[in-house]
């Protein structure tokens, strides 16, 4: 039986222990280890396998990739190479939050389409997958890449809400039409009303206004969804709008919450009653895990 | 005639003007920019080409990857990628510094060879050079790499030295067996004897002592040439056994001054006389450019 070895770094190891466990419980020969690290001096990541990885057929190699993306991407990268030099068949990386995910096209002559060479360097070392969650543009990230998995938690989310929230009507809204498809696949698990917020520009004035496009959110508890909270001006100003149109409770659901020079305050202060985030970064709303998804993904992919 | 375009960073702008300089001056069609480049709230990098990159048969990239080298390795290869995608034939990459270039072996199990993933990495993205200067150990840096090339600064050196000091009898000193071939390659251009600190170890006491190698240092001026300084206490450890052992005055010579936690005021505190630097890596003893031989290395490997 092929035995599998799961690596983390000392701040994904909570969630490496969890996809350990996962792995287990279906059967699989899996260890897991946390890698030695340090910093040297001169700012350089050091890491080292503290086992023999000769016996392994694959290393599953988890990171938060969150913050500091530039040295967690280092590290995985000097992570994977080593595995593969090592002798390792195969190597399977799970970046729950992949950094540089937003930058997926040329939006001006000259721009770096950033994604895609992240992507290609973490392809050229030889990889079997790229397991990321709920990446900005799926479409962008599968286009140019065979290997790479993106998990969706839209099931998790509707339960979630299910669990959490009830007695008043409720409604589910995207910010804006990009991520309009997240809240019809949250609504789907429970048939709840869903839109987005639309933008308007007043031809006199050039003001741009917003509102939910056909919903009608008076008396209703709202919960926004969107991938990444980085500032959270997006969400505050959607607030604003539905608290004016007379909806009741807001919440927000996100996958990737980076909450940027106190966001989390912020937005509480605005008038959210909740943030809900997931543990593909580590914050004190982290109470959705991705772990069972990152499981049965690479339970699929995984030599029995 | 084939147009050329150097590329630098804010932060490496003075020496890739300078290498502009030199091959317009070898009768080269060169233009230079300076990337835009700016830090997301998130932590990413920002990079863009602000001109149309489709005339020219050639990119330049020159970076100075110390400090944050990390971050500026990630720059570094969204320059490479973004030349390539938008379509240009050839890309030289220019790292005056190597980051992890000292992690050129697996020092124990279950490392990376830092430097071979790094090397790796750049070497994926098409590149047609990879040129650096006084890497840490040159056969490890050119052994699995065709395109890598290793400048050496060591007739910059002799000349430096011939020109600043004299009057007293000189040495060259290197402060261990691994960097004697440094002073020994600039010894040759001028003549001064050279040699390194042994190492003895007491068999009573276990103690370690140091002096040079078969040479009397006594009355004579001492310059100690290195590759690296980061902390500078083998420099420090190396002045106070010259000094003990009658050495007039101590110079110390390097090609990449880190110079961490203060260690330039340190040295100086410790009895050197002087410290010198290349502009691999900008510091206020940068006096020695390593900028022309930069521009003969590249000379020889751009389409005239």
């Amino acid at each position: 039986m092929a035995k599998h070895l799961v690596v983390s770094f000392p701040w994904s190891s909570d969630m490496a222990l969890k996809v350990t466990n996962y792995l287990l419980s279906r059967g699989f020969n899996v260890d897991h280890v946390i890698l030695e690290t340090k910093q040297f001096p001169d700012g350089e990541s050091y890491i080292r396998y503290p086992v023999d990885l000769s016996t392994y057929e694959s290393v599953v190699i988890i990171q938060r990739a969150y913050p500091e993306q530039d040295r967690r991407l280092i590290q995985t990268m000097l992570a994977i190479h080593a595995a593969k030099d090592l002798g390792v068949k195969h190597a399977h990386v799970v970046l729950p939050y992949l950094p540089y995910s937003r930058q997926d096209r040329r939006f001006r002559d000259g721009e770096p389409v950033s994604l895609l060479t992240i992507l290609s360097l973490i392809n050229s070392l030889g990889i079997d997958s790229l397991i990321t969650v709920d990446v900005h543009k799926p479409e962008a990230f599968t286009a140019e890449c065979g290997k790479c998995v993106n998990l969706e938690p839209f099931a998790l989310y509707a339960n979630y809400i299910g669990s959490s929230w009830g007695g008043r009507p409720m409604a589910l809204l995207s910010p804006d039409l990009g991520s309009l498809w997240r809240v019809e696949k949250t609504s789907k698990y429970r048939g709840i009303s869903y839109s987005y917020l639309e933008k308007f520009r007043d031809r006199v004035t050039g003001e741009v206004s917003m509102k939910p496009k056909e919903l009608d959110v008076r008396g209703k508890d709202v919960v926004i969804i969107d991938d990444i909270i980085a500032t959270g001006g997006t969400i505050m100003e959607a607030t604003k709008i539905l608290k004016s149109l007379g909806a009741g409770n807001v919440h927000v659901i996100a996958t990737h919450c980076l909450l940027l020079n106190n966001a989390d305050t912020r937005i509480l202060n605005s008038g959210v009653s909740s943030i809900t985030c997931t543990d593909t970064v580590s914050t004190n709303y982290s109470v959705i895990s991705v772990v069972d998804l990152i499981g049965e993904a690479l339970a699929g992919r995984l030599v029995p």
